[in-house]
Order: structure tokens, then C-alpha cells, then sequence
């Protein structure tokens, strides 16, 4: 088994650029997990693994063989090396090297008819964009849309505010033209976050087909999704401040439409 | 009209122990507030203002008139004094010194006789406190109880993801035995957010006087408020992984307990 110490490495130093840059995570179709919790989410996936990197002294042979990974994959490090891969403070000491996906509209199967998608627009912060994914894995959603994406999804910002979750969602990425396209061919009821010509949210019916778009908490949602909602919709601001938190917002929405279907999946 | 052109001098020295420092905010009584709407909040919230720090270039005299605070509290300071004391990456110019407030819930008034309260345990990230207060805001709570604090409410951190919403919610401040005795007084319902024994949030009525009450993501909420519930409850995570973010969590069961409530305020 290979054993690497140090950090001018060329394979590490290739790793890093993975870390800091989206150009280079394209270019290489490679991105890096960390945590064992995110790497056995990332393996439910289906993702393709690459290498594994540990750090002998913390991360155990027997964690090791849980993973079910054939060890011409692992790669032994020093705990420097790791250090400066690690984006956590985490000690864990394991990182996966995995292969990108694709996420294409093409793609995208439902188990049901009546689907429950959640579309997410222009969203700017990686930590918000995880935080959904997180909401989402939670509502176990049908899908999540990223429309007119700001990032791309291996944003290790992203991968750590999902706590993986970006793994086990069904997820794709496209304009918000395509995007609101694919549902409207898919007769998917669509109820947009805007104030203009809105309704308060809990007064629709999410038991049809449904997707729920959310835009920006600076400047909303495009015009497109105003165009072609079935209805759109606002959540009563009641206090001082007059708006809030997208994530937070998401989250109530998709609650209510989990709520009125009363949980069933 | 006195203006500072230096970081050294002892009263801008003074203020950076504020941002800095829980202990020094304790001692002076003092706290530091940055932007123009965050100041509105503090002044609706009937704060009392100790002086006002304004760079001339970018705070207009119409806006500091609109404040409606006399012009023997404003302080001219340079930008480089601005830079120095201002917490957020804000260009708005203009910062309040604010004398600090005790949350006492011997303080707390209702204006119905069925309060809807969030109490939040022993939250331990400042920015999570503040998405909180946010959500409580939007909701027009009649109250938060800040259990167990794990850190000084005028925290730099807080006021900033609370985007001045510290301000404008009530407010106290207690251990958990005295919040829920306080509660419990009151013949105020509590439903903790805790697996043990408990049933699906959605399932309980929330129209009566009732308070929700959430704990840490990694330890929940202490046995205290198991033992004092009307019902625990729980949102259904039906993904992969087992825990949401606390203030998602908050904002779920605070706004099915509004949409019950239809709304009313």
C-alpha cells in the first residue's frame, strides 16, 4: 500500500486544486468527500470512488472493510498531508477521491405520480443550497431542481452544509427555462415564492404533482417562474423584518406540502 | 461636533473590547449596532442610544435627522476608525453604541391570552440563534425564552444573522427550570421537540397558549423539558440522515403553529 508524506506531493497538490477550484473539478471530473458519515452517503449514491485517503493512526482497518471499497483503492497519509486536504476541522481522517455526476433533467425518474420537487433558483450561498439539500433529504422529496446554478454542486461548502445529503437526493441542474419546461411537460403543478399576485403558501392544495420554486432572498425568483406557476405564493411576514432566510423558507413550504400528505412517501 | 480620526484613541479602544468581548459588554453595559435598519429595529425596540458613530462621507444629515436622536450623541469618526469597529463588511457608515438590556422573564407581558413562545435550550451557535430570532420575528411570536444560554444575547454574531431581529422580539433570558417553571405557571402547553415518547409535530393543537421548545442538534434538549411537556414531538425524517438543522426544525413547527392559528395575531 502506497503511503504519501508529504504535501508537495504531486497526486496532493492535485487534490488540493480539487478543493479550491470548480474549474479544475470539472477538468478532472474528480471532487473530494470527507467524514466517514458523507462517504458512506456518497456510496449509497452510487457515486464512483476513485482513491480513499486515512490516516492509519485514526481511521481503522475495520472502518476500513465497512466501506467495502477493494484496497488497491486506499492510499495511506500522514496526518500533515491530511491536514491540509481536510476543508473541516474534522478527525476523522479519511477522504474520499470521487467521480463527478452529471446531473441531467434527462435523468430524472419518479417513483410516484404524484411527485414532490422542490426547485431552487439562482441560489448564491453554498450553505443555504446544502441546507435545502439537507430540508429535502429530510422530506425524502421526489427531486431537487437547481435552476441557473451560481455554483457547481461539488462546492465543498456545499458537500459539508448538506452533511452529504447532497448524495442522496435526486438532483438536476439546468436553466430555469429547461427546467420549468421539464415540469410543465410533466403537467407538475408549480408554486412560486414571490409576493406579486401571490396567496399565503398553506392556502394551496401540494397533494397533486408539485414543485415548490425559491429564488434568492436579495432578488427572488425570475420572471419565468411568475410566468408559468400554477399559483404564487408567500408566507405571511407578521413582524418588523420583511423577509427571510431562503432555506428557512423552503423549509416551511416543503412541510406544509409533506403535512397535507400527511407524510406518505 | 467631535470628530476621531484615530484607532488609538481610548474611546474607539474602548468600543473594539465591545465586539470583542462578552465580559467587557457586561462590565460597561454596552453594546455595539451596525446599519441603518438594525439601528431602526433597536430603537423601536426602546433601546437607549449612547452615542452614534457616523463617517460624514457616506451617513447623510437627512438620514441622521430621520433617526430622531439628539445631535449631542453623534460622533464623527474617519473610515479607517469605521473599518476598524465595523463587524459586518458593511459601507453603511453609521454605528450605534446601545446601553444593553436585562431579559428578565419577570418582564414579560402578553397582549393575548393565547402567547405562542419558542424556547430555545442551550443553542450554542450564534448564527443559528439569530435564524431563530429572524423566523420569530416573521411570525410575530409573543415571545422567546433563551434557556440555558450558552453565550451573551448581544453578541456581535447574533445581532448579525438576526438581521436586528434581537430587537424586535420579546425577550428573556433564564435557566430551564425557571423558563419552565415560568410556563408551567402560566398553564402555558409545552411541546418539546424530542424523539423519546413523542408523536408527529402536525398532530397536536397548537391554538392554545403553547410553547415550543428546541434543544441542541448534537444533545437535544435536557430531561427538564421532557419531564415538563404537554407532548414531545418530532418532525418525521424520512431520508437518510437523522437530524435537522435547529432553526429549520423551529421554523417548521413555529409555522404550523401559525397556520393553525390562521395566522392571527
Amino acid at each position: 500500500m502506497k503511503i504519501i508524506s508529504s504535501i508537495q506531493n504531486s497526486y496532493i497538490k492535485d487534490l488540493l486544486k480539487l478543493q479550491d477550484k470548480s474549474r479544475e473539478r470539472k477538468k478532472k471530473g474528480l471532487f473530494l468527500v470527507e467524514g466517514q458519515r458523507e462517504i458512506s452517503l456518497v456510496l449509497k449514491g452510487n457515486y464512483e470512488i476513485d482513491s480513499i485517503l486515512f490516516v492509519a493512526e485514526v481511521f481503522s482497518k475495520e472502518k476500513a472493510i465497512l466501506l467495502n471499497i477493494p484496497t488497491s483503492k486506499y492510499i495511506e497519509i500522514t496526518k500533515e498531508v491530511y491536514q491540509k486536504l481536510a476543508y473541516r476541522d474534522s478527525t476523522e481522517g479519511v477522504i474520499a477521491v470521487v467521480k463527478t455526476k452529471e446531473f441531467k433533467l434527462d435523468n430524472i425518474e419518479f417513483n410516484t405520480p404524484t411527485p414532490l420537487i422542490l426547485v431552487l433558483e439562482g441560489i448564491e450561498k453554498p450553505g443555504n443550497l446544502g441546507a435545502m439539500l439537507r430540508t429535502a433529504d429530510a422530506a425524502k422529496l421526489d427531486a431537487v431542481f437547481i435552476a441557473n446554478p451560481k455554483t457547481d454542486m461539488f462546492n465543498p461548502n456545499i458537500i459539508r452544509s448538506s452533511v452529504g445529503c447532497l448524495f442522496t437526493n435526486q438532483i438536476a441542474v439546468g436553466s430555469s427555462e429547461d427546467v420549468s419546461n421539464f415540469l410543465k411537460n410533466k403537467n407538475i403543478h408549480i408554486y412560486s415564492a414571490t409576493l406579486q399576485n401571490s396567496n399565503e403558501y398553506h392556502k394551496n392544495d401540494y397533494t397533486k404533482p408539485t414543485a415548490i420554486a425559491v429564488g434568492t432572498e436579495a432578488t427572488g425568483l425570475t420572471q419565468i417562474w411568475r410566468d408559468v406557476a400554477t399559483q404564487n405564493i408567500n408566507i405571511p411576514m407578521q413582524g418588523e423584518i420583511d423577509s427571510m432566510n431562503v432555506s428557512v423558507a423552503a423549509a416551511i413550504l416543503t412541510f406544509e406540502a409533506k403535512r397535507q400528505r400527511e407524510f406518505k412517501i
